[in-house]
């Protein structure tokens, strides 16, 4: 079952949503480097939005090294941004 | 206080203690690449890692997405491996 991804139009609009976030190059995922801290508060973040992403079934794609934190969030299953995207950067956004 | 930088020697040593790891390119890191049954899994390790990291005040450099886990260990302040990077390496082992 696949799940809806967004047109233009709705990713340009979200995107003015989440002032931070850049769209990747090829316009497939949503990006934001995240810096905290140090390593205790960035892995204190990551573990609030793993639970969230256990609910969601919804993942991203993330690398931390000590205080900082790149986020790349995309969807498989629908080739590209979906509105799961869109929610868990408004949820990350929420939390930061 | 620069710490300790691993001979060639006791870097192959450690290695060979290590099966599964390998030597990055530039000799600088060792990295692993691992896989768990899912999200939950994967994060449960990145969790217990994160506690051995802030205590031991060593850090893994590492990405995730989904149940795949990659982790780069290297010590900046030895300018490559040094025995915390093995020490870490072998909690990972003990844990996976």
């Amino acid at each position: 079952m696949a799940i809806p991804r967004l047109t233009e139009i709705e990713r340009d609009d979200a995107l003015k949503g989440l002032p931070g976030w850049t769209l990747s190059e090829d316009g497939l995922a949503i990006e934001i480097e995240l810096e905290f801290g140090d390593f205790n508060e960035a892995f204190g973040f990551m573990a609030r939005v793993a639970l969230y992403a256990d609910k969601a079934d919804h993942h991203p794609e993330w690398f931390n090294v000590y205080n900082k934190v790149r986020v790349r969030l995309t969807t498989h299953d629908a080739g590209g941004l979906s509105a799961r995207d869109v929610a868990m950067a408004q949820f990350i956004d929420g939390i930061v």
